[in-house]
């Protein structure tokens, strides 16, 4: 049983409209006197689980925020405000500085206050919950809009956190000259929060490349009931992947994950708008029965396993 | 440094209105073009520390989101909808089905339905942290408005879930045979969600009572810039407690915690009110030099130190 098996199986209830409830980036609320609805989403980060123990504190705040404001991204909401849950072993004041700096300077770049939270002592290790709302008007950028003919688009380079944790987990296929070059991607991933407001005008499906390009995609596919051919060649990656193997590049990009870029399909129409947003293309959504290929051949949805 | 200054110190901002911020029950936003807002909190339960490893886990999703559907109440909210983020060690599917029934059971009850969440591995022990929304109008129930000359009101019975704690801890000094009459109130506690919805008309400043009633009144007191004096007879106490010594009753009632009462300030003019709602007068507020004070004696504001 992986995650996703998990949430259908123990934590999905059908609800009455205008809920969008589990299963997409953002779950919505919307009050009954407003235009605006409420988008919100929660991730919980372990420590030797989603980060190093090592890791400095700065970044950890830095991304623990910047993986939810992601997920609002997708939603093209605008942040409103964040929660933050802290587990911790102990009280060290260095480290609570650093991390609290590190995810105020970001939730002052996209205006997402910090209003609430929760703190308390963890017996071992550290756990972190960080909740995101934003403000979204319907109707809702989902993962179950693709239709059949539309472009596929990435806003940037995929599989740097993916050479870099595998260089940090002590890999010795992968040059660790590189990690200098690719540390940043996994630690400080740039949340696409004026992208996805953007966005919002023209794509028909979008999500947040978290889990891998494959798996991620493959949520809309199933989510929309529908096929997608993938371009390997126009797969957008950093220049320095050229000294690693075609497969090693392919299986960062693909199932890599921790890339927090965004996932667009939409319609041929606005295929100008989308180069002029610098979004770049990497495939065409296909009938159902088309399946998933990468180039000529199947491809299998894999990526980052919750369990 | 305890949970309070840390928070102080390292995680309030102060932002622009109308955000309610760090520093109540729950966390206010509101959008530009509705009447209602939205009430938000976030609390985290680590294995170990918030319950035991043994416990039933049906009792143990109904106890996660009951202590977050306790600070909507204390809000005067209505429930909206919750989001959880599960770390497992391991994929216990009977501990999985049994969870997960009596946080929807909870859910169903107080119209809250669980639409989203995070789920992982955790290296060790688990830890859940639940996010709960809900829907006030302003003008918002907050712990700064009890006014001097308030009298201060509790829902019900104090002290049992601490009881309870104690005889699970294998404190000699309880009588075990008391286990079975308060184990219901610590692992069971009910919200008081409707409580909550009616206080909103005539309370003037409302808490839960999670860490212990002169910690959470204390709460009141601090941000209400007041003082307050305390009747030990007044406060409401279950039956059994008269197996105890009155230190024992008093401890447990003022410094338990866990307790899921709500505590209320309001003015002469609604006592009539405030009878006919179930609540039971505790005392009432006075200036800020007369102190905190239980029938002659000074009370020190002690209760769960989540540190």
């Amino acid at each position: 049983m992986n995650e996703f098996e998990l949430i259908r199986r123990y934590f999905t209830r059908v609800y009455s409209e205008p809920t969008l409830g589990v299963g997409d980036d953002c779950a919505i609320l919307t009050p009954t006197d407003s235009a605006l609805s409420l988008a919100t989403s929660t991730d919980l980060l372990v420590e030797g689980r989603h980060f190093f123990s090592n890791v400095d504190p700065y970044r950890l705040g830095h991304k623990a925020l910047a993986v939810n404001l992601s997920d609002l991204a997708a939603m093209g909401a605008r942040p409103a405000g964040c929660l933050l849950g802290l587990a911790l072993p102990e009280l060290d004041e260095d480290w609570l500085a650093a991390f609290s700096a590190g995810f105020h300077a970001l939730s002052q770049k996209y205006h997402c206050p910090l209003i609430g939270g929760d703190t308390t002592k963890s017996p071992s290790g550290i756990t972190l919950s960080v909740t995101v709302m934003g403000w979204v008007r319907s109707p809702f950028l989902t993962r179950s809009a693709a239709k059949v003919g539309d472009e596929i688009w990435v806003s940037g380079e995929l599989g740097a956190a993916s050479v870099a944790l595998q260089i940090l987990q002590g890999n010795p296929d992968y040059p660790a000259a590189l990690l200098a070059l690719a540390r940043d991607a996994l630690e400080c991933p740039e949340p696409q929060v004026e992208l996805g407001l953007k966005l919002a005008n023209y794509a028909h499906a979008l999500i947040d490349i978290s889990d891998g390009l494959s798996q991620d995609l493959g949520h809309i596919l199933t989510a929309s009931q529908v096929g997608a051919q993938l371009y390997s060649e126009a797969l957008p990656r950093p220049e320095y992947f050229a000294s690693l193997t075609r497969d090693q590049q392919l299986r960062a990009i693909l199932n890599g994950g921790d890339d927090y870029q965004l996932c667009a399909t939409a319609p041929i129409s606005v295929h100008a708008q989308m180069r002029a947003l610098g979004m770049h293309k990497i495939g065409e959504i296909k009938p159902l029965d088309y399946g998933y290929r990468l180039d000529q051949q199947g491809l299998e949805p894999k990526g980052f396993q919750h369990f």
